[in-house]
């Protein structure tokens, strides 16, 4: 239903991936080849951990429901601010609203999510699933997406704590509450949270039939692979990013993240366990 | 917190009051000399039940995120329109967020809806509140206002067959979840209902210190009184608003509703009776 | 560039033919099978003349820069007024700025005016261009858009005494400019422009390969040709459509108006001339 | 008709003075208390350049159609970047249209330029003015304001080799055109331009009752003015200040920038000399 990224490793102009690349964020909100939806533009959202913040990390939050393509703001945002962690999302509403508080990535304290993908028949297990939010966070949800739900579940049960083991319980609640209303595969999607300093990016769905989900290889390794690359010189040696699908042609570049599967990118590199094997 | 106004009699442009006024809706937007703000700026929304709908009526609602003072499609959209009952709607949000899902006024199926007013500290009771909602109602909350959960509670409790009963309730609901709260005096405000034949209008805060509330005097009469007065003209015998505050400093013309009060306005003209007294 | 529609005929709710089309101009905003872009996303416009407005007719416009897919204004006022003569247009900007003032239809006085296609390298030629247009309507213009420009041209050359004349010269004065400029073929497009009771539609290009443009066949005539079809019931005798492309896929409906062509749609009909003829 | 900031000194968040001061730039949107107008809704701009830019320095711009005093995105982005010298600016139309294109301020190259005030009469002498500016300039305008038109004038004018003699000869030509035709005072405001490491701000009318605009006193000066002012602690000693109105009541904080003079803001500190004298 939407296009996202995830980048971490040496402070960065988001412009980088999300104008310049090739198949970049921009370019998939007009067009996508790997997506459930070609056109991504009901609106869009840039998250990032300003370079230069004092710790602990407080992240900024552009949102807004113009198509991202022709927006000026993101193009002058994009280029003006360095971050080190940065998401960025462009949405294909399932219906409307179109809203800012619809717009992906969700913040909490530190923590930044966005998701692609669906809660399957939300409307008939939404009250349920927001009478499982702790009621102190119940205020605080601002939208109507299935994804701020989500969110606020993972909050729920203990992101803060154990990133991957809420996002689990989050998902166990959402499967729960589908399959007792008859709903045959509940969950969808892939999902980023991070806390300033990791991402985490979670591909699953019910069905086992997730939408993609790819990472990058590490950086020498592709210096090694195409040492006339000028555009390169760009990145660190750090630099990672997770996204809905390559940001360009290059064979090699970038790697599918398997099925039912959590990838952690932090400052080690890329490692990715299982989840949520059935 | 807004500034309202409902028409009812001969089918009108919405112009006549929205902007042609010396103190229109759209003039209330930018300078609301009673108003609890001055300025309305956050959003407004018209509703209308077209003049030649059949029945039942279904009425179109046009809201936006704009200030009304310089907001083009308004000037387009009440000018070329022409309806025997239409509500107008300008907003001064306590915050953010600014989305149409937040604009008055709100509808179901023939029903239209708009407040001006709050419930205080409507964080604190807000997941009772939502709670007490019929759960087949519950999916079609769209916005986080206190005024859209009122109208859903009145719902619940019964507007398409007693709209002063339900209203009551809901403000009662609204009242038993505040003080047990905490909450000295949860209600405040007026509030506009209409099924496409009749408006309802009441007028209450749990402190008996509600926000202003006028009703024009009939016209008729009005003929009599301003003999003169051209602009009468534009107006059909059965015209009657009833409206925040009034529309322009003419003595007589416009005449306030009493605190704790309902005031009905169909085709036999207007009337009032008490509204949830102590 | 775009997509467009123009209705004449019985009076009628835009929505017809704008929502509930199997190819509406809705859908086509998202996904185009024979635009120039797939994607029409940068705002649209409605422009109508009223039932039930006094003559001469005034016509109301409605303009958005939000994508028409999921644009909630606009099904709301598309089913809530009935028009005897009304444009859609939705737009695919060639590049920034999105603002209500590049969308379509464009008006004065009780004329519309609306454009597929674009005048090419128009940088290089819009202050020559400009300032062919009339003095007193030069602050008129409010947008940035080629389109506009061409609107005041023509209207500079006597749109309002003779239209086929006024569009005719207003191309040859683009075709003139650009020639200078060297530009090779300067006009591409399809316009359409009415006064309140015709629609003058024109297929016209430099390069003789015009964007795409159609005609509905007469109603009773489909009747004939489809007895079972239902939704033919929505529709008066004198129903007639100029559009970009057909509005369904069943044969014989909609009819491809011819290159270097204007077509002329009023009470007795449809017709068509040959226009500019190299 | 608006009301502006404009920051030099120490790299510093632009939240501190957009949103944080006693009457901020924020405060200001919804209430200005010296202001022409008292709401300034329709609108706003931040123009920054980045802390971290590489010379020379190319300014960001980030500019919507909200009211100020509700948009999340502005809260967001104020706080997020760091700049030695920004501007910012709330608006008031004279009317319509209220686009992105004419929110201040406007850049060019490492230029940035806004205004408070008008073009007396600009309908009368816009043609004449746009057709003054050099015809590679022309196509750069986006918006409809005089206040874009004067920047592109003093463009024309060698606004980068000598930018007071620049703004004065464009504000030369806005009178001659202006008095030719029969506008008694053509010109009124404030204007201010910036390179990147200085800004020039000018107060000047034709009638010598020009906008208000006060400057900061210098912070090592304030220090022992109000040695308890924890708020002094956010800037450093060269941070300074124009402004349209006091940030705050306290006396000797803001000093009056006289009528009819430029005032200069670089490392150096504040100056201020004649300018335009009749």
């Amino acid at each position: 239903m939407c296009r996202w990224l995830a980048y971490t490793g040496e402070a960065l102009q988001p412009s980088a991936l999300v104008l310049d690349a090739q198949h970049s964020v921009v370019a998939m909100s007009l067009n996508s080849p790997l997506g459930a939806e070609t056109v991504n533009g009901d609106g869009f959202g840039l998250g990032w951990y300003p370079a230069d913040a004092s710790s602990p990390a407080h992240p900024a939050v552009f949102r807004s429901i113009e198509p991202a393509w022709h927006d000026q703001n993101l193009r002058e945002i994009s280029e003006a601010v360095r971050s080190p962690l940065f998401f960025a999302h462009v949405r294909a509403a399932a219906g409307p609203p179109i809203q800012q508080t619809n717009c992906h990535p969700f913040r909490y304290d530190n923590w930044l999510f966005m998701h692609n993908g669906s809660i399957a028949q939300f409307g008939l297990i939404k009250r349920e699933l927001v009478l499982a939010i702790d009621p102190s966070l119940y205020p605080l949800i601002k939208g109507t997406t299935d994804s701020e739900v989500l969110f606020h579940l993972a909050l729920t049960y203990g992101l803060a704590d154990d990133p991957i083991a809420a996002v689990g319980a989050a998902i166990r609640k959402v499967e729960e509450a589908g399959h007792a209303a008859g709903v045959q595969f509940p969950m969808q999607g892939t999902v980023a949270v991070a806390d300033g300093a990791t991402v985490w990016a979670f591909r699953y769905s019910s069905q086992g039939r997730s939408r993609t989900l790819f990472h990058s290889a590490d950086v020498p390794t592709l210096r090694t692979m195409y040492p006339e690359a000028e555009r390169l010189a760009a990145f660190g040696d750090h630099a990672q990013v997770v996204v809905s699908e390559p940001l360009n042609d290059l064979p090699g570049v970038f790697l599918e993240v398997p099925e039912s599967t959590v990838a952690v990118l932090d400052p080690t590199g890329y490692r990715h366990e299982a989840f949520l094997p059935a």
